[in-house]
């Protein structure tokens, strides 16, 4: 008799948005009158600019004729995408990352749950707190992360570096040293992020100490200060100990359309073996490339037009989070984030746990956050607010919250 | 210091398509005045249909306006898909599978190789010889497929069931019984398939043994005998003890496209765990859903139109199939498949090895095939031809084979 991977079991359940789900449900019902506005999810809302349905409509036009028409695309990724992002990603930014370093994929979330394979199953992971589920989850999976603790809300085997109010969001370096550090910065959720010489400290300690960093840079199109690193690649020595996953879904608004990539630099080698081998080997057995048209897509992000549309739609969602952390700010919330990502992180008033704050803010304001307690046991006593709603939406929100 | 996975390790080098791409690339440099023809790689060549292209075009409109953009898509895929492929593959063909059954995700080669995941790294697999290499380079990374030996091409801890011409391409039933039996009917690369009762022998088999059989149909549109399912769940109890994998790019020619999905039915269950539970678990862990504007395309197939061009474009390529079995076996040879799939399948002459054959039908006639010894140890002493190229080109291919 056949037998399933256990390690599925020890994962408690997905609570935290079907939670939300429900209590808005039931909330709704009871009260039809009153319209709910969410700013709850990470998705974005705005259209797909005109450059990129331009470029997508001309590359389902190729696949209509066999003269150009395109069948299994490269596993690694089209040349054209690849040639883009190394370019306007990485040279203009004065990191060395050539084209054949960049693995074209469908998103971030697969490339992130994906990564930790081409690693043994003995790696301890390290991860910030709260954190995006994804880092864990995939972990638990594999079998990496120990028994869960309910009471403590932590894996056992798991070890969790807190981002709070009291070391300014700032991971500290842990007492026991993992093999496996997931940053991702500007950070989902907290909406807060580390200066550039204090990511250098982290490169510098993971390759003083045999670690790898996986970079998790969804969120580089928000970074509006200067001395906030675009890449870890900016930083000396991350090609010996880093790999940088990134994704069009906040940048381009590719939620929807699917598109994202990982770099794997050539130097990164453990005993002499390369894990750029070993992540295109994987991409070759367990994956078929990106679809042709959203690789042209994804291309046309990149182009002058591109560019200057996406700077826009990057400029409409910050005037949010400007909207919302003023605003807050001037209802007296203590408030963080929102300079340099979509996300506002808030402290709830009163000592209020992030649930009853959420319940508050559904019943009293009708305005639907996200519990910061869901994203890890640092995030009990903060809330989420995201900047992606449209711009009227944000502002009605604010204006009742401020009326509470 | 971090370690690697180090199964990855014991994977051979993957040389098939590249050392043909090597030889192929040699003999046109030596001989610039003779064209070469490629029936060798199992991609088509064929455009996308007018239905599609249409779907396609009218999903882009879509994305470019905030009313009609649409963010993340479900996980697990689009109701409307999944309510299409219920109904079209399944209901009417008289199988119980419902649209919450069905997960749609980029294409059968990325649920091939991460269906075993859910399985515990205990399980032993059973292969037909030859396979598709994905379902055994894909348990090697996990760990299940013990070690390499390079003499005879085989892992220690794999369950091998030839398929050669003596016993007519059909499995027989392993002398030791595997948890996982990985079946692709029709067959990459024989070409060739099983009745429908040598199928529900199989299914009782694992139903008897506590097997499951994952279940690759990625060439069902290609079926044109009676007696011949075009889904397992057409068998008694195999929702009971299989998993379906299908994919849309040999039907639709999606293969740049990229769709496919899995059934995964709610029976299955081990032990009183549902693998529908958790193979949702991965999804909403690991994936983020297809592209919508692919769903959309993959909804087209299923329309009248979309139903009546794609029968058009199957029968192109079957008729390229029919005129290289006859032309093969009017030129004296010996061939199988072909008839449910676009696969010709051939045994060399005069006890030639593969890739003796390979390099006489290169030099000779110009032609590039697949040596069968690159599928598995018992594709030895065959060639694989594919239907996937133009007419024109197959049958001037078949005229220079026959020119020998």
């Amino acid at each position: 008799m056949y037998q399933l991977n256990e390690n599925y079991q020890k994962l408690p359940g997905s609570y935290l948005f079907s939670t939300i789900a429900k209590k808005v449900a039931a909330f709704t019902e009871a009260n039809p009158d009153k319209p709910i506005i969410r700013l709850g999810i990470g998705d974005v809302t705005q259209p797909i600019i005109p450059a990129v349905i331009q470029a997508l409509h001309k590359a389902v036009d190729e696949m209509a004729y066999a003269d150009s028409f395109r069948g299994y695309a490269p596993d690694l990724g089209y040349d054209f995408l690849r040639s883009a992002i190394a370019e306007h990603d990485y040279r203009q930014r004065g990191c060395d990352i050539t084209a054949d370093e960049i693995f074209v994929s469908d998103g971030a979330k697969s490339d992130s749950s994906s990564i930790q394979e081409i690693f043994s199953v003995d790696c301890k992971i390290a991860v910030t707190d709260p954190v995006y589920p994804v880092y864990v989850d995939s972990n638990v999976m594999a079998g990496r992360c120990g028994e869960y603790d309910s009471s403590s809300q932590m894996w056992s085997n798991v070890i969790y570096m807190p981002c709070v109010r009291e070391n300014g969001f700032v991971p500290e370096f842990p007492k026991e040293t993992p093999d496996l550090i997931y940053l991702c910065l500007p950070n989902n959720p907290t909406g807060t992020t580390i200066t550039k010489s204090q990511l250098q400290a982290w490169v510098d300690y993971a390759n003083a100490h045999g670690c790898v960093i996986i970079y998790d840079g969804a969120y580089e199109a928000y970074i509006a200060e200067a001395d906030v690193a675009h890449s870890i690649y900016e930083c000396a020595g991350a090609k010996n100990c880093a790999v940088e996953i990134r994704s069009f879904s906040k940048n381009a608004g590719f939620t929807g359309v699917r598109l994202g990539f990982t770099v794997v630099p050539k130097e990164l080698k453990c005993a002499g073996v390369s894990l750029h081998t070993m992540w295109a080997r994987r991409h070759g057995t367990k994956y078929n490339g990106a679809p042709y048209i959203i690789q042209r897509a994804g291309e046309a992000v990149y182009s002058g037009e591109g560019k200057a549309q996406l700077k826009e739609q990057i400029a409409y969602y910050m005037k949010n989070a400007s909207a919302i952390k003023t605003g807050l700010k001037e209802a007296g919330y203590e408030v963080y984030g929102g300079v340099n990502a979509p996300y506002i992180w808030l402290k709830t008033p009163h000592a209020m746990s992030s649930w009853e704050f959420f319940d508050e803010m559904l019943e009293k304001a009708n305005v639907v956050g996200t519990p910061g307690s869901g994203f890890g046991p640092s995030g009990e006593g903060y809330f989420r607010l995201t900047a992606f709603g449209s711009y009227e939406n944000t502002v009605a929100a604010l204006e009742r919250i401020r009326q509470l």
